[in-house]
C-alpha cells in the first residue's frame, strides 16, 4: 500500500481538534455577526483566469490548479511549450488562494443585487503550494471581514474593534496590534525623493522582521536606492515614541507631502476618535508595510503575545480599487483577516481553550443485556431529548471492557443498571469518582 | 474580461443562503452530537492513490485531480501515452470525492489511537466532475455519521432514529425512509439460481427508478440472466404488502438461503425492536439496492416528500470491510449520509425555513453626523454587548438614502437621534411601522 497519509502540508482534525477549532470559529463569527457583517461562501474552485495575475508571479506558481476532466487533455498537452503553458492549457479551474479575490469577483458579478456598503464575512479554507513549516500549511482557513462601498474611517475603527473583541474573548489579551498607513509609506518615498520607488521601498521594509536592518539596506540598494536615500528610509522606520509622538514627528516631516499628511490624519482619527476604547491600544509601526500591492490606506497586522514564537495571526487594510481588477472601478474597501490555524496553535501553546470547547459525549450507558435494553434505551432517549449527548455501548461485552472504553474516551459519566436493583440507575462521575443511585425520575432531573 | 463566473456546477452562497444552510447543518450536527458521534475533518486533498479504484471506473473519471506544482510537469507529460496516464503522472493529489474513503484512511492511519467502536461524523464538501443538473452539483456538502468496530444492530436503529430526528426537526415530516438488506439481495441471487451474478442483479435493479421494469429486464439480460431468471427477479422485487407481510413471505422464499434468512432476521430486529418509535415507519423496499459495492447488510435511502420532485436526500448502510481497502481487514461499520444541498432545495420548495434561520442585522443606526457620533456609537456598542447584531451606517449621507438602504437590506429596526430631541433614541420597526421614543436606559432594556 503506497503512502497512506494526508498530502504534505495538510492535516486530519480529530474530534478534540475540531471542537477547539469550532470554538475559535464561533467566537469570530459571533463578533462578525454582532457588528452587522453578512456571511458569504464562494466555491473552492475558481476559473484559473479569475485568479491568475492577482497574487504576483510567486502567487501564480503557488496556486493549485485542477486538471480538466476528460479525454482531450492528452492532445491538448502536445500544444504546450513549457510547464507554465502546460498548466494553463490543462487547468481551466484552480483552488481558492484567498478569500479577497473571490469576494471581489462576487461583488462585480452581483453588482445589481447587493446594496452598498456591503459588509461581508467569509470563513473558508484556502490552498497554497507553499513549503510547509510551523504555522504554515497548504490547506488553511481564512476568516475575513470586509466592507466595500464606503470611504468612512468608521469602518477601520470597527474592524480594529472586532480584533480587540475576538482576541479578548479568546483569552488572548496579550495580543499586539500594529498599524500603519500606505499613504505614510508614499510620503516616505516622497521624503526620500524617490516617489517612483514607493513599492520597492515597501517590499524591502516589509522584510525587516526576517532579514534585519542590514538585509533591508541591501535590498534597498539592489532596488536602486543610493546610500543616502537608504539612510533616510532607515532613519524613518526607526522613529521611536508613543503614537502621538510619532504622528507629531511625521506631521513635521511630511510638510511637503500631501499624501503623507493625509495618512497621518487618517491614523490620528482612527486611533484617537474616542468612539471606542481598546483593551490594548494599537501601536503605530512604521516598518509595517504588508506585501500585498492593493492596499492604499490603513494597514494592520496582529501578532501573538510575545511569549509565543509565532508570526502574524491576522492582518488587513484599506484598498481602493479591488473590484477594478474585474472591471468595476471606484469601489473602496477595507478588511481584516484572522489566521485561525495559527491562532489555534497559539491558544494551544498557552492552554487557553475552555473546558466547554472540548465537551463531547457526557454520559455513556453500559449495554445492559437484551432483557433490560428497552428500559435503558428509554433513559438514553430521554437524556438526548434534554439535549445531553448520550451514548449506549452498542455491543454486549464484559462491563470492564466497556468501562475502559469510557475511560479512554474521557466521557465524564458512566451509567448502568443492575439485575438485583430494579428501577435504579447507577451514575458514576469519572472525574469525581462519586456514584449516584438514582430513580428514573431523579435521572431525568439530574444536572450534569 | 473572460468568463466572470463560478465554474460550472459550483455556486456562490449569499448571506440568506448561508444562513439557511447553516440552519440545516446545525440541526444535523446537533443530532449527531446528541447521539454521541464525534466530529472529524479530513483535508480537501487526498493522494490520488488513496482515492483511485474506490469508486468504480466511472468514479475514477469523475475525481478532480490537482496538478503537481513546479517545473517538472512538462518533462513528465512526455512520458504519458494517453489522457488517463497523463492525469496519473501529473496529479499526485485529488479532491475529496466522498467522506467515507477518507474516513477509512483515517481509521487505518490512527488505529493505535482511536478507541473502537468509533462513532464519527463529518460535515464537509466533496467534489465530483458529474454533469450538473437539478439537485446535482460539482461541489456539494456531505454530512456523514458512521460507527466502525461494532456489529450490533443497535447502531442501525440509532442511525435510522437520527434520520427521523433530523427530518422532523427540519419540519420535513413527509420524508420517506426505504430500507433493504444486501443479504436479502444475495438471497435473491441464490433464489434465482445465479449467486455468481449477485452484483449484476443489484446494479440492474438499482436503476429501476430511472429505467423502469423493461429497462431492468433488458439490463438483466445483458448481464447474462435468462428470461426465466429475470422473471424471478422481477417477481421478487414486486412483492407487495406491509413490512411484516414482506418479511414473512421472504422467510418462506429463503428456506434454502441462509444468507437471505439472516437478512430477513436483521431487518425484523431493526424495524421491530421496540426500542424506539419512528414518526414514520421505515418501509421495506426490495428494489432498493444502492450502487456502492461495499455494502453488506442493511441499506437505507431517504426520499423527499412525494410532493417534491427530488431524488434521494440521504442514504447509507452497513459495510463489513471498508478499512480492508487500506490493509486493516475485519472492521465492520455502518453509516448514513445527508444530502444537504438537496435538502436545502426541498426545504426551500416547501418554504420550511424558520424566520430565525434568516436573521442577520437586527438594528441599524443612521449616521448622526460628527457631533453626535460618540453618543450614538455608545448605543451601538451597548446593543452589541447584549448580543444584538447592530450596524451604524458608516457614511454621513442623506437620511432617506440610509433609510432605503435599511429597507433593501430587510433590517427589521432602524434607530436614529434628532438634534432637537437630546437624550432620545428613535427606534422604528420596519415591519410593524411603529416608532418608539426611548431614553438610553429604555433602549438598553428594549426587547427586539
Amino acid at each position: 500500500m503506497a503512502k497512506l497519509n494526508t498530502p504534505q502540508g495538510t492535516r486530519d482534525f480529530g474530534p478534540d481538534v475540531v471542537r477547539k477549532r469550532n470554538h475559535i470559529f464561533a467566537v469570530i463569527r459571533q463578533a462578525f455577526e454582532r457588528f452587522g457583517f453578512q456571511p458569504l461562501e464562494t466555491p473552492a474552485m475558481e476559473y484559473t483566469s479569475t485568479l491568475l495575475g492577482k497574487y504576483g508571479d510567486e502567487g501564480d506558481n503557488l496556486i493549485f490548479k485542477i486538471l480538466n476532466n476528460g479525454d482531450k487533455i492528452y492532445g491538448q498537452a502536445q500544444m504546450a511549450k513549457d510547464s507554465r503553458e502546460l498548466a494553463l492549457i490543462l487547468c481551466e479551474k484552480s483552488l481558492r488562494y484567498d478569500l479577497t479575490i473571490p469576494f471581489a469577483r462576487f461583488v462585480v458579478m452581483n453588482q445589481g443585487k447587493i446594496h452598498l456598503p456591503f459588509k461581508r464575512y467569509q470563513i473558508q479554507p484556502v490552498w497554497r503550494g507553499d513549503k510547509p513549516q510551523r504555522g504554515r500549511y497548504r490547506e488553511f482557513f481564512q476568516c475575513d471581514a470586509d466592507v466595500v462601498g464606503s470611504n468612512s474611517l468608521l469602518n477601520e475603527i470597527e474592524l480594529l474593534q472586532i480584533y480587540d473583541t475576538v482576541f479578548n474573548t479568546l483569552g488572548l489579551s496579550g495580543y499586539r496590534m500594529k498599524v500603519n498607513n500606505r499613504k505614510i509609506l508614499t510620503g516616505l518615498a516622497e521624503l526620500v525623493g524617490r516617489p517612483d520607488l514607493m513599492l520597492a521601498i515597501t517590499i524591502a521594509i516589509d522584510k525587516l522582521d526576517k532579514i534585519g536592518d542590514s538585509g533591508v539596506r541591501e535590498e534597498l540598494a539592489q532596488r536602486g536606492l543610493s546610500g543616502s536615500e537608504a539612510d533616510k528610509v532607515m532613519e524613518f522606520i526607526s522613529l521611536q515614541g508613543s503614537n502621538d509622538e510619532k504622528l507629531d514627528r511625521l506631521t513635521q516631516l511630511f510638510a511637503g507631502s500631501e499624501t503623507g499628511l493625509k495618512g497621518v490624519e487618517e491614523l490620528r482619527y482612527i486611533l484617537g476618535s474616542g468612539l471606542t476604547s481598546f483593551s490594548r491600544q494599537p501601536e503605530i509601526d512604521l516598518t509595517l508595510a504588508r506585501g500585498l500591492n492593493y492596499y492604499t490606506g490603513m494597514i494592520v497586522e496582529v501578532k501573538a503575545p510575545e511569549s509565543v514564537n509565532m508570526g502574524s495571526i491576522g492582518g488587513g487594510g484599506r484598498y481602493d480599487d479591488l473590484t477594478g481588477l474585474f472591471g468595476l472601478p471606484g469601489i473602496s474597501g477595507v478588511g481584516i483577516s484572522f489566521g485561525v490555524d495559527r491562532i489555534y496553535d497559539v491558544l494551544e501553546d498557552l492552554q487557553l481553550f475552555p473546558e466547554t470547547a472540548q465537551q463531547g459525549t457526557q454520559v455513556i450507558f453500559f449495554h445492559p443485556g437484551t432483557e433490560k435494553l428497552a428500559e435503558v434505551y428509554g433513559y438514553v432517549s430521554r437524556l438526548r431529548e434534554r439535549g445531553i449527548s448520550t451514548e449506549i455501548f452498542p455491543d454486549e461485552i464484559k462491563q470492564d471492557k466497556q468501562y475502559k472504553y469510557a475511560e479512554k474516551r474521557g466521557i465524564p459519566y458512566i451509567a448502568y443498571v443492575e439485575d438485583n436493583a430494579p428501577g435504579v440507575v447507577f451514575l458514576k462521575s469519572m472525574t469525581g469518582k462519586q456514584r449516584h443511585q438514582l430513580t428514573p425520575a431523579e435521572l431525568d432531573a439530574f444536572t450534569f
